[in-house]
């Protein structure tokens, strides 16, 4: 259960003996209650991670800085107040995922605060108002892609999101695009990933006639489909299935799928290494 | 429900009007008995499939003929009586696929009679012995692939099975081998088509961080791992498992895969078509 | 794939020889172009059941007429335009089911027409009328139940819906309610029934320590969470989910099977026979 | 990744701060290396479990004290090394998850060892002889049940087995049969428990028209399948479905949950608590 009014220690460093007992340490000195803990050893690069969540009142910089004293140098240490996080939204023209996440902002379902929606069609001006979010249209015609990405840079670094959720954005980012947001842009893509990467995959699906389809939320970065996965889920079909009716099944998954993302990365639940997220949940 | 003492009418032509009228009329007029009737058209080739099962006392050229003489010239129509089929089974190293074929042969659960295995190890002799299975021992070392796949088709020649079932034989078969048997050959792939095509699935699996891993029977056709896809399933994984876990987990589902596209493929309820399979299930 | 401008009959009855032949030879005579076709015989009571779904030119009654005279004298068939179900969503305060279908009305992913939400909260009525739905508000407070269901019968009788849709409706529908819609309503039940039927199934399937919860969409009758069956789907939980996790968990499975009814039922997939469905799908 | 040579150090006890940090202090101090290491505090009744795997070499008399010194004095802890449990099987007529173990015991895919077979049939003799395991025939014609367990008791007594394992085994044991393998005795139930406890579940599920069957594997305890649930799993079935084919679908599910289940007693991942499992996976 997520908790309101903790904080959130995040911690990744080369492994070594005792860091268990040497951050515990502090938390227990601190007189914090521990609301759950966990911890993971990556074995192929000795790597340790550690997710402490916990209530009670803190000095932040005090308790950052005695953790990190224990700490290998190269540790990477976060401690952040477990609250909304914030995000803007791109779609194209699928209204499935964005309404799911407009539904879920107004009703506290995530623990998310949604800034603005970007789209590059008019086509979800009218549902997003409903929710009284703010929509900016960008149009892409008669743009070069540098154009239209700067133009939706300047809304997003005013709107300053702690994320980015490409709710079935239909446009490829480019890396120096992404690159503003390392680790901060969320998409959710219609297939099991590495299955049908790039465009049209419930086409692609239904020309191999696969029995199962999928949808997978992941990190964006430089390379198309290529960053950390977050989460997936499939659902069966079969040759009564065309590429249409597949994209219709696939819809109840997408949302799902990117909403279990979110839920996951705004509850601080997520570290990546080596393209890789290791999950806390 | 698989009904012994049945028969069962397969077709497969070009769509058009009063293909379901025409044969169900002679089933009718023969007094036959229908058990299970499927139908299905192919929307993009506008082609027709259909599957009945009936009992009762047929002459079987003569329906045979009556049917043909209602379909268009092109029409693929097959009558069998749905009594068991005889299947040879090759394997490497792994005993989890090749045991349960073995004690679901032994116990009647598949429509299946398993007339020896073929390895090019010795490691599974014992297990294969224990149930009274010829075991051939086709060494691959010092030889090409050609004479080695010679020597496992002579054989196969011999044993005469309807079906060859690859149960996680780690060798690549020729094309020219795979001439031999059209859609009559059987692999499970240890990963989630088209996701992990080749060596190694779980390792890339692992590597590229999924969430969910899979397992693929489909029958064998000249390109490795592309052939028409019969039957998959998944599992979920997470940070914590690494390839050798991945493989561990992965078994469970790789022999009940199989064993499904059994099932499906030796109780007459497959069609192949254009890569794909249709299945009347 | 799910057409406009079809026609589907449905037939069911006492199983005798010939059935499919007869009627498919109806279809054919008056060149119906046949889009879907699908036929059980349930065998315990030995009945029959097809759907038949064309395109063309009809004589509702004189099809209709040719059909039922092949037909055994109990036999039900039903002739019907393939056109939007108008459905009445009864809600009480939970927003994910009923924002869900206003979602999918609102972009017409099921074919459905939502003429109105009754509720005995005033909760839901700020998100229904985003979309332009009426809302109606029926108190329950100081009335006995038969008060209040006559209230909310006015409303239904007036707006004569296809289908009553129970979308977390959290009261018991009387049995004489009932009978006014007799399996043309839908509820969903937030468990796997027959698992933690009747009140608090989340916090009953907490204190059993289950591992898996589900949901499940079913035709009401006069026994509570007694009727047929239509939908159900399941998702894994574990000993870290307390009740209210589960309920939260719960909720992106309780609203994807209650589509997924709908779209069953709305498309007119589902035979009720002896408390169970029957589902061309 | 379960990983032999290595030690487990199973703790539960009430909850109160500094736990965490007070044993692995002693961990750190005894220069263990550890494998893996896990925390869940149940909030209802406030109680603290850890488990945690080691390598490197322990004075068990000493760790255990030392561990016992800073825990509440009603704590359970439990020192034991990761090695295979000897387990004994009970079974009636059924192969499938009889023969699932033996595979898995001769392959040693199981941290498991089959001391023997007890079965009140002849039928799977054979099976279980092709694996040299003993068979212990205790015929119960003829005799009242308490005699009958009294009977198996001696054999039990004699093999002293870490757990029994219900495999499929159709007679109720008595409260006072059980009493003697307090959470050591395991048994795969042929549903989704809490539906359908008791005889005859798919016959039950049949007449009830479900459109998901499952498997539950759980502790015995006095009361007939209310033990605590170790794993459950699912597979879709449908209208065509009867009885019988519900029952072929549901065996390969339940060999696998059960098979899962003894994966994670045997390698000591289980926590049993107010009728329920804490598993640490």
């Amino acid at each position: 259960m997520d908790q309101p009014n903790t904080h959130i220690l995040l911690i990744n460093c080369p492994d070594e003996s005792g860091l268990i007992f040497k951050v515990s340490k502090i938390v227990y000195q601190h007189k914090l209650n521990v609301v759950s803990n966990g911890e993971f050893v990556e074995r192929k690069f000795n790597h340790f991670f550690m997710r402490t969540e916990f209530s009670g009142e803190i000095d932040k910089n005090l308790l950052l800085n005695e953790v990190k004293s224990v700490l290998p140098p190269s540790a990477e240490v976060r401690l952040t107040a477990n609250t909304k996080k914030n995000i803007v939204i791109l779609a194209t023209k699928e209204y499935h995922c964005l309404s799911d996440l407009l539904i879920r902002h107004t009703f506290d379902d995530l623990n998310i605060n949604i800034l603005g929606v970007i789209s590059n069609y008019m086509h979800l001006k009218e549902l997003t108002s409903k929710f009284e979010i703010p929509y900016f249209y960008v149009d892409h015609s008669d743009k070069s892609r540098e154009i239209h990405e700067q133009e939706i840079l300047a809304i997003t670094r005013q709107l300053d999101p702690d994320f980015l959720v490409l709710a079935k954005y239909m446009r490829i980012l480019s890396p120096s695009f992404v690159q503003n947001y390392n680790n901060r842009i969320i998409n959710i893509h219609h297939s099991f990933l590495p299955a049908f990467a790039g465009a049209n995959p419930y086409q692609k699906a239904y020309e191999r006639g696969v029995k199962i389809i999928g949808a997978t939320a992941h990190f964006v970065n430089e390379m198309l489909d290529e960053g950390p996965i977050i989460s997936q889920n499939v659902i069966p079909v079969d040759h009564t299935h065309d590429a249409k009716e597949m994209a219709r099944s696939g819809r109840d998954i997408e949302k799902n799928v990117l909403a279990d993302a979110l839920r996951l990365v705004c509850n601080e639940k997520v570290f990546v290494f080596k393209n890789k997220t290791i999950i806390f949940d």
